[in-house]
């Protein structure tokens, strides 16, 4: 290892008074520790160092202020019964975290090397770990840019840092099947833009629509294509997952959906399961038609947040679904178990996609 | 004026060595004081303060690092011949600030409140105001969301910040027209999208698409719209006016255009003139058409920085197009000439659109 990539740890000798586990919120709460590593044109990505949990000091005319180039990431870390800690398929968040820069026009890590960093950290803030089952670690890494100048370029300095958050259940209450509202007005994304990139812009450009859906008693919306307002893309910040018949269809990758790793878990399981899924266009029509027609037996979202999410009410314009009585379907649960079940380290791990953090 | 309305000023008693005025590049040098105000649910926007030009100190889960909810806006302030210092309709900018804030969710400002504190700002920063003629001192409200938190949902704090630049002037060797390519890839904004809005995730999204026009010999691009990548939007971050024939025509505001200030003033400037002026939808390929047809007589970008940039050059997948044999069109000529005049007090101004900063 180069000596510009040596790890230095500075440690915070004045550890936070812990939220008990059942009063955590999500986002709120952090740990006593974070990682940071800078990067400057003419060195690089260098100096990376876990230091006490501490503010960011920047310019005011730092870019990341005035022209929104970042990029985030997000994955959790699981305690086992057993009291080991697991991440689940790290690897493909940083090559993610890799092709959203390259569409952000920010420098690339060695994902490799910056996954050694991250389990670091959690080897020190594993106490930060939660034991209560259902609980976990919620990881985010992310890359602003940091040069102050107001010029429309490129930044040549970057800062990348990873925070912890310990995170409760998403579902505190037990599943329930959320009510959807299929949005026609505004656009999360478009071939061409930035859909496939977790990077800051695309979030707070959906916060309109999901207050209006909000505003009418949904849970959350449904996004179409840019283009035609016809074909079916997300849920809210999730993937969306439709049994019809037989056989699992989600929409195809076109650019403007982002590529998610649940998504992917789930379309390898069910490969796995022998239960028939395409990957291919969709068109809000379509399921409306297949409705009626009684073939539409499950509908869910997938992300790392809900793992699996069911839907049991779809509203399009005047036209509404409910989706097997309003019920998780059979499908959808096997999927929130198996899954959960690899990532908590209750089920074996027949993929490969669970990494141990050791001491 | 209620009392958390009311402005503090704490002055810089260190203040900056000064770069000489034909050594400033563009918004690298900034000022020794700032605007700053705070936001939050319980009370609005409150405490108003001039302070030193300082860093921006945040929590790591400060929302704007993650999510992207921030507006921006950017204007000029100008010395005349004989000292007095003008801005041009700086009332429209903090009107489409405003409406930027909309979109993003963002608290909503005073516009006549905040003018008078940018007003105040003036005051104390004058001497920053170049003499040297071209010159001016480049204005940059922005807000950022602050509070620390994780959850996708409107910050409930911001902060608003405005800093000033000297800049030099953006023809120091003169007007030249400049060589557009059109950009069939990327895509800079959908209907429904954030196009319309000054907003950070914008400009950062685009850079890629500048990157490669630049590799490949051009200025700038010009963008198509995200739906049928058909009709023309904006070149670069200005909007854009063909000459065709005797009219002038300039493309619609669809939501996904931004509504530039230096547009508005040339559209009302043209019609004072009796130059007929259109604003409709617009295809690269009419203009092509025209082209042949040998009618397209000028074409140009406005926006703040530039004023009027004309392009002597359009090129479209392999077909390139030479406008007035690459020389600076005489309306063009006469709009840049026109609207600096009246920025820069030069000429009177009929339309009431400067705006004296008083002692």
């Amino acid at each position: 290892m180069n000596e510009q990539h040596h790890l230095n740890v500075i440690e915070n000798t004045n550890r936070k008074q812990r939220v008990a586990e059942d009063q955590l919120a999500f986002g709120k709460e952090f740990t006593d520790h974070m990682f940071v590593m800078d990067y400057s044109t003419e060195k690089g990505w260098h100096h990376p160092r876990i230091t006490p949990y501490e503010p960011i000091t920047l310019d005011p005319a730092a870019m990341i202020f005035h022209y929104g180039q970042t990029v985030f990431e997000g994955l959790k870390a699981y305690r086992t019964e057993d009291d080991r800690i697991l991440l689940f398929r790290p690897e493909k968040n940083f090559q993610r975290m890799n092709r959203s820069s390259e569409r952000l026009s920010i420098p690339l890590l060695d994902e490799k090397l910056v996954l050694t960093y991250l389990e670091e950290l959690l080897r020190i803030e594993k106490e930060w770990v939660p034991k209560t089952a259902g609980y976990s670690l919620y990881i985010r890494p992310f890359i602003i840019a940091t040069e102050p100048n107001l010029s429309l370029a490129p930044s040549n300095t970057y800062q990348f840092y990873i925070i912890l958050s310990p995170v409760g259940s998403y579902y505190r209450e037990g599943i329930h099947p959320v009510k959807i509202f299929v949005e026609e007005e505004f656009t999360r994304a478009v071939r061409g833009g930035t859909g496939m990139a977790k990077t800051a812009g695309n979030y707070s450009a959906a916060y309109i629509a999901q207050q209006r859906a909000t505003d009418k008693g949904y849970s959350q919306v449904l996004w179409l294509d840019g283009v035609e307002k016809k074909y079916i893309e997300e849920v809210g910040s999730m993937n969306v997952f439709f049994k019809i018949g037989e056989e699992v269809v989600t929409p195809l990758l076109n650019g403007s959906i982002l590529e998610g790793i649940t998504r992917l878990s789930i379309i390898e399981l069910l490969k796995d399961w022998n239960v028939p899924v395409v990957e291919r266009r969709v068109s809000i029509e379509e399921i409306f038609q297949a409705h009626k027609e009684g073939i539409v037996e499950e509908v869910f979202g997938t992300g790392t947040a809900a793992v699996v999410s069911p839907v049991g009410e779809l509203t399009w314009n005047d036209e509404q679904m409910i989706i097997n009585n309003g019920h998780t379907g059979k499908l959808s649960k096997k999927l929130y178990e198996t899954l959960t079940a690899i990532q908590t380290g209750k089920q074996q791990d027949p993929y490969g996609w669970t990494v141990e953090i050791k001491e």
